[in-house]
């Protein structure tokens, strides 16, 4: 067992609206000794999403996070000690290690990882942003080549991959993003073909000009004002693939869903189709060997955001609300 | 061409808030000439539908209705005189003749219809009102044996063949209906398990004690308050088949929609889809087998509510919008 302190960061307390620093606090405790079919981690990058966030309103996905406990959230991290069988010293994994320097974790709760360079790649194009937007766009969102697809929150870390992949599937692709510089982002290096600024204060003149031809597919992170906008938009048989509701998560969650439901989903015929990665994790292997020949070939390119220091982790979660990241937001602890 | 006077059911202004007799007037004309490719029809029984109210707001899935001409709306109607290829005087036809004694149609937009008795199950179960159910029910909702479905205005054209359709189909039925001797005929003549009466003023407590696993396939006729309360109630990859929105049709349309879109829908992977029954006319014969079979061997009740008199049209009408009927409302001219 290593020796030293292990760092912690506890959330003390669920908030009732916006997320702030006061609501967590840095403990530091001894390091823990794994169990019988536990392994003891090192915990290495710390993956930030907005679904933590969720997390605090109570059960949704997975069961809800408590106060005056470590704060839940998954990371890549290097096995320390093994009492499980197939997991060895060196190992790298992914897990729900919470935000904290080391973990003991039951094997069960751990996915064996590739020990690939970059290992921060194993968080985001690889990881469940990569596979959150492979599976969401194809499987859910299916669209054809030449149709148009829209997605929101399109530089974080999940829509800049959807916006791109929807390139190479030959679509017309549209990124919805905050503010000018992450739009002209969008544009010149990711290659979409058109960006709309949500911050620009003409939301639904910006979306119909930049759909002439309407949407086929749009990929929702965020619900609220900017789902409804989409929904107005969609044309005949349109799918939506409804993989997160961002805008809903930081603060009391709206008191009322978007206009449009059912009406227009009846007269056009929509399909909204909620998801969660998990579900597709039977094809993992199909998605990553797409996903790694993209990359290669230098279609897909991989933003991350990797700040450092686990004592930056409250902070860089609250910025990722507010929707300062571009790529992938982790820490590297 | 017959001799005679056309008796005529204008739409004099569109609501903007709840539909009024005085919305309407009754007038006479003329008997029309058809043109070359036209046919000339004798009007037998006008279809009351909630969708005649949605025309009234706008284009839909149709063009919008028009104050100042005759009210639009579906019906089984006889050839009197034809001047196109295929229609003869005496065939049977359903066609938009709109609310009057006769009308000329291009005969493109007929469909010819067999002359089975009784004539009004044209309208009913092997009409709109039967397809729909069928194709929402067994395409879009896809339920499979043991699930639990519930469908709204399930006392309506629609929701009554819904019900027993999953019926037939092995599910565990409930359906939502307005007071409670509509509920007790959905449970007592109809064979659902249970029915929830949503002007019982505990709609929540009332379908979460009547859906004890939760719901797996909810067959949308009304959206609004008691969409968002199925939404809340349903299970894991449940399907909602969104067939209408009576309860946005009538007057002001809500400025918002359902709780829980997308929250919902994400956490519980759930699929909303919208669709028209036009959309499916391909498998119209296969339908139509089954659904003869159904009522041959007495599994499918056919319940029709058919009031006498062209002039009884619009109070019919807005009968049925505030939920009076039973069974597929009709006018026999």
């Amino acid at each position: 067992m290593p020796n030293g302190r292990n760092r912690q960061i506890l959330l003390v307390e669920k908030p009732a609206g916006k997320l702030a620093p006061t609501h967590f606090r840095m403990a530091e405790g001894d390091i823990p000794a794994p169990k019988d079919g536990e392994v003891l981690l090192r915990v290495r990058y710390i993956s930030l999403d907005a679904a933590n966030r969720a997390w605090m309103h109570g059960a949704t996905y997975r069961s809800a996070v408590e106060a005056n406990t470590v704060m839940a959230g998954g990371a890549i991290a290097e096995v320390v000690e093994s009492k499980a069988p197939g997991f060895s010293p060196g190992d790298i994994v992914f897990g729900d290690t919470g935000w904290q320097d080391f973990a003991a974790v039951p094997a069960r709760h751990l996915s064996q990882m590739p020990r690939l360079k970059p290992l921060t790649h194993l968080l985001s194009v690889y990881g469940i942003a990569g596979l959150t937007a492979y599976f969401g766009l194809l499987e859910v969102g299916r669209p054809k080549a030449g149709e148009t697809v829209v997605v929101s929150a399109a530089a974080g870390s999940v829509g800049s991959m959807v916006g791109q992949i929807a390139k190479i599937k030959g679509c017309r692709v549209i990124g919805i993003a905050g503010g000018a510089e992450k739009c002209r982002w969008l544009t010149s290096e990711l290659g979409f073909d058109a960006a709309v600024d949500y911050k620009g204060g003409n939301l639904y003149k910006d979306l119909k000009a930049a759909t002439p031809n309407g949407i086929d597919v749009y990929f929702d992170n965020v619900g609220g004002d900017i789902l409804e906008a989409c929904i107005s938009r969609m044309n005949l048989y349109g799918r939506i693939a409804c993989c997160g509701a961002i805008s809903q998560y930081d603060g009391v969650p709206s008191a009322t869903g978007p206009r449009g439901v059912p009406g227009l989903i009846v007269v056009k015929r929509l399909t909204m189709q909620g998801f969660i990665v998990m579900d597709y994790m039977d094809q993992r292997e199909r998605a990553l060997a797409d996903l790694q020949a993209w990359v290669a070939a230098g279609q897909l390119k991989v933003q991350e955001d990797v700040i450092a220091g686990l004592e930056n982790t409250p902070q860089a979660l609250i910025g990722l609300l507010a929707g300062e990241n571009r790529g992938k937001r982790m820490i590297a602890v």
